[in-house]
């Protein structure tokens, strides 16, 4: 990173004047020791889980929603599978609990149950289930690293998870449903106010631990949650770049931090994620998105539009010349490099 | 632009969840007059000027790095150089000023003259000037969307063009200095105190009248910043979608605007400048950058990544499955819609 840092002030510019894009490139020097990188393969992986607290209410979508999409990301025709292919990045889906009696060809089959149990009467999964669904992101983070691909983004389908991610932010820091809790895909005010009422409730019977950030997993958070807080940390050991995508994800990114704080060097989060408890996770990981589309879609949306950021990055560091090859003689130099 | 939002609220996702991508598409909708855009040939444009309010040490760089970075945009070298490349743009650089005897091979020669005159000593340059360089970039455009280009930036490059920036901001607005000057390139303190210092002293001097754009342009602005807000003119009149890139390229935009309002229908802004005026700029013009990545560079930097963006939302709106084609249920449909 020291090297990186001492590059970026050698090119012809003023020093920091090509801000974030200065720090993704230094920040990628530290997770795989090299100061110039060839970003080749990407991928998106996509964890997908049926909630129970559904039966609450607390969604505008009908479950069977999510059966349906995840078929459709592998048909390549969701916002994710569009956008996927216009930036050349690869797709697996996972199905870590979705509530159908089949598995989907195409979709990785993880499945630990078909959907949770309803948070609001009792926990949505054993401690045992949440450590199963954490070591299944480990083990697809380690997959995807042993086939070569060197930038990671994270997504996420399940009806009803920005229940059980507020549930689980609330879990955590104690923060009050207010700033935890958001209209998801599109909730009236009064199925938002249903949804606060729910989290309340959840948390109150299940009363997580917040010193153990599994136990809040498994008693009100989710199959998908669990999984994506695995591919953090199992980013960090792989030494891989990993982007945190919306709400959700930002969510499952401060679980794998709770767990272990080390993963933060490794994650860049995309866009600013319309739901209110984001910025309270940005802000405990110090991270700030780079992409300002009011986007509330989830799915990893915003994943391929971050790889091209740092993909820019990159190009910076690897081919922009310094003040010597853009020979401005040494005077002019002296004073840029001060300013 | 009825049709666009009409195919976008009929795509399989929640009303309005791809947020700015939805809008964007919408928008280019109405300057090409087709739902679905395939964005080809693309293009930065780089005003090139120096200042002669330059003499009163307004900049930390010395005068010479507009001719040496000018030479470097050619060789590619630079930051928009790198950027450009990567994102497959074309760059054309126009010398409407520099401050050398001689012409530079590549660099598209419309010098106006050497420098304009120093403004905290009388107008930067005469009215006819300023309509000649408006002229040379409304001209740019033509010869552009002659030769099928369907996305053009805007970027610039001249030593002590963020003063004449702020001072055109102040004489359109008379908001006060804080406001409007920020340390450009990387002022320190003092030198911010006496970048304020002289601004307000040109405006004092010449005496602008904030009702006649052109004769804030003429006397407190550049050649470089005249041709942009021509560019903004010309894009407009060729109905070709524009990037705003930065605080001095804002700064033309606001004074094309002034000239027409019309003009705001075809900008699209970048990233969100470090520089205070910016913000200032985009609440006239009503209009929020997609990007934020604390740049402070210029030339353009920030066009080929709004490039990206835009691209990936003619990808939405072109590619993704309706309701219909996704196979979401007619219940589902009825559901996710309302939502």
């Amino acid at each position: 990173m020291a090297e990186a840092t001492q590059r970026q002030d050698s090119l012809a510019k003023p020093i920091g004047s090509f801000g974030t894009l200065e720090e993704i490139s230094i920040k990628l020097a530290g997770i795989t020791g090299s100061v110039k990188n060839r970003i080749g393969k990407k991928c998106v992986i996509i964890m997908v889980a049926d909630n129970g607290v559904y039966e609450e209410g607390v969604s505008s979508c009908p479950q069977v929603v999510t059966m349906t999409q995840s078929i459709n990301f592998i048909k390549g025709i969701t916002g994710i599978g569009v956008l996927s292919r216009f930036g050349g990045v690869d797709l697996r889906v996972f199905d870590l609990g979705i509530n159908s009696d089949f598995p989907f060809p195409g979709i990785i089959d993880k499945r630990i149950r078909k959907c949770t149990s309803n948070m609001a009467m009792g926990p949505a999964m054993s401690r045992e289930e949440a450590i199963r669904a954490v070591e299944i992101g480990i083990d697809a983070v380690e997959q995807l690293a042993r086939e070569g691909y060197q930038l990671l983004g994270t997504g996420e389908m399940g009806i009803g998870n920005t229940s059980t991610s507020s549930a689980v932010l609330i879990g955590l820091t104690r923060c009050d449903a207010d700033t935890a809790v958001g209209k998801g895909a599109g909730l009236t005010e009064e199925g938002l106010a249903n949804k606060k009422k729910i989290i309340r409730r959840a948390l109150a019977i299940n009363r997580p631990n917040p010193e153990d950030p599994v136990d809040v997993l498994a008693k009100v958070g989710g199959f998908d949650i669990a999984g994506l807080a695995g591919c953090f940390l199992g980013a960090a050991y792989c030494r891989l770049p990993i982007v945190i995508d919306g709400f959700i994800s930002a969510l499952a990114a401060m679980v794998a931090y709770r767990i272990n704080p080390l993963v933060r060097a490794y994650m860049f989060p995309s866009h600013c994620s319309e739901e209110p408890g984001y910025a309270l996770i940005m802000k405990e990981l110090g991270l700030e998105p780079i992409l300002n589309l009011h986007m509330r879609l989830g799915e990893g949306t915003g994943c391929p539009l971050a790889f091209t950021v740092i993909e820019a990055a990159e190009a910076v560091i690897c081919n922009m010349a310094t003040f010597k090859e853009a020979e401005i003689t040494s005077d002019t130099y002296i004073d840029i490099r001060r300013s």
